[in-house]
């Protein structure tokens, strides 16, 4: 094969105002509608609380995003990973918290490059060394003054990271009141295993469970003289359940905008679920199945398979490019047939994508990008 | 959260003579002695056999290494999308073959548009619909001269695309030969249902009965009169059995560079595992598991669980960001520890990433973007 240049195509860019009928597939569409519509019922709900709202800006990694919740009263954001604060703060989003430990020497060197020009930037910490780590950074970068806002990232059942409560947060809280490069302004815990709990009332008294261990610890932190003012924790699936509980701060849903099957199949359908993967047919593989163009590589498997908008069909994948939607009693799909296909997990299919085209009745209003798309560091 | 411009931070962009130690986490990390064994294996036999090899570019998603396979031997590529050979032609790479049908009005237009500046594209079709919507596509565009280099994509037991063999391949034939827009040049059948094949010999048998049904195809539809030149199947699993059927007349294999967890429990450890995905043990979660920063949003699991380069530890899931390494006899992990993973299917992981770290001997002597990452239309 010969290398030679060749002039660039012009990339695929769709309008405002394009049908999703005319859009190329798979895209990744929203039903603008159904998505302020679920914003509108966790904000009118939460916010009478008196409760503060940072969304977990892990799910959309969107920027235009960040700011209708924002405008919806969001006071704040959280992101998983440093580099996705990075993107977030570039655009003017600096009331940031890091629900992730920073571990590791080239990633606390970012953090400190991060804090130097966004002091409102909040971190977690939840082990002796990762807060040495960052001491150490904040020391060899030559900061002389000023405190990075840390919280204490506690155990509340999940064992993913945090600290257990007890004797092991009091020590830890105050090895941070020691440091001359952080300051202890709160606890989190969040209770990520409980997000998928069927049961309602199972999910409800489980998470109060854990946001005992949590209010408790930071009740007991302020006992041992700490100005814990924040206590955050939640998300889709407990929020309504920790705003009821006295000491909880702020929670952190994310999924609710667009909602997934697993969340639905979790909570119930309160939220709606807003966004799909739109498919085209492109092969008929027998009388009551077909061929479409999306597989491992724009839907996510890890929570389970998607699921066709319209009832009746059943995906199945085909391989990276490839799904197959099978029927028994539903109309029959032909070549050139589009469908929308629910997403099983919605997280991580978003991270699939390059950009959001948000329609109401089927007219493409307004086309977002995926700002943090793959900013897992 | 007020929102106001701050200063943009420089991207993270560690250079050429990094040591792989000094990386940011996670990163997608290629060992290049291991890698380059690999290109060797595969070039040194099949070259021999006068076979062309067509690797399919959709593992990689990146020039630069589209470019060291043509330096090995690779007579053109494959791409699974349009979108991807929108890329690579961007690049110069212009014989590239699209090995999945084009459907859909728009997706037909910006093929029309790529073929107006590549002529060297060839793309695959199997129904009548398909035909006639390019077409009219070419048509619509007011194409005047030149036809489109087109092979019948024929079912060989794959049940993904692909026409039927017999009466539904001649008629397809007969068609495209009627089009003023479509030149036949070859058929392609692909069986990726047996990649993954365990048994080396079933896997030898079921690859030549698929084999049997293309090249019987093919000589039926050069008997039909159509100039059948290429016969194109086989992947990194088969491929070497492709080779040796009389009629093949080139070879898709595109993991064999990388390989993943999911092929080496197949095929075996003649290719190597050269690709892992470096992550840090950020949280200790008992006397013997720690949590990493790898998640699904780093490592896909639709092909089973990442494995932890070094033996002895069991990865698990975390959520989207973290990971979990258990063990009972190695030894103990510690917050800061790093560690390589060896994905379970190459392909779905690569394009999480932005970026390829390929090192000798642990130093960074290659920097390789993913040019065509989540290029899924």
């Amino acid at each position: 094969m010969k290398i030679q240049v060749v002039r660039a195509t012009m990339p695929y860019n769709p309008k405002i105002g394009t049908p999703i009928t005319a859009l190329d597939t798979p895209s990744m569409v929203v039903d603008l509608s159904l998505m302020e519509s679920n914003i509108d019922k966790l904000f009118s709900h939460l916010l009478t609380t008196g409760i503060r709202i940072r969304p977990h800006l892990k799910t959309t990694k969107s920027v235009a995003l960040a700011r209708k919740l924002v405008a919806a009263g969001a006071t704040g954001g959280c992101v998983a990973k440093l580099s996705e604060a990075e993107v977030f703060t570039d655009q003017g989003f600096t009331d940031l918290l890091i629900t992730t430990v920073v571990v590791g020497k080239v990633k606390v060197g970012r953090l400190v490059e991060l804090w130097k020009r966004n002091r409102e930037v909040r971190i977690v910490v939840d082990s002796e060394a990762g807060i040495r780590g960052i001491e150490e950074g904040m020391k060899e970068a030559g900061v002389q003054e000023g405190k990075i806002m840390t919280l204490l990232d506690l155990d509340v059942g999940l064992h993913r990271t945090g600290c257990q409560p007890g004797e092991e947060a009091l020590r830890l809280a105050r090895l941070v009141r020691q440091s001359g490069y952080l300051e202890l302004i709160g606890v989190q815990g969040y209770e990520g295993h409980l997000q998928h709990v069927h049961s309602k009332s199972e999910r409800r008294e489980r998470c109060l469970e854990a946001m005992s261990i949590l209010t408790k610890t930071a009740e007991a932190l302020r006992e041992d003289g700490h100005a814990i003012r924040v206590v955050t924790t939640g998300g889709t699936g407990t929020a309504e359940f920790c705003v009821t509980v006295p000491g909880v701060t702020e929670v952190q849903p994310g999924s609710f905008l667009f909602m997934d099957t697993d969340y639905r199949n979790a909570v119930g359908t309160h939220y709606s679920n807003s966004l799909t993967i739109l498919a085209t047919v492109i092969s008929k593989q027998g009388p009551k199945c077909v061929t479409i163009d999306a597989g491992l590589k724009s839907l996510t498997t890890d929570s389970g398979l998607a699921e066709c908008k319209t009832p009746g069909y059943t995906y199945g994948v085909l391989g990276d490019e490839h799904g197959s939607l099978s029927w028994t009693d539903a109309p029959d799909l032909e070549i050139g047939d589009r469908v929308e296909m629910i997403p099983s997990h919605i997280d991580p299919t978003i991270n699939l994508h390059d950009s959001y085209y948000a329609h109401r009745d089927g007219i493409v209003e307004e086309i977002w990008s995926v700002d943090a798309r793959g900013k897992v560091q």
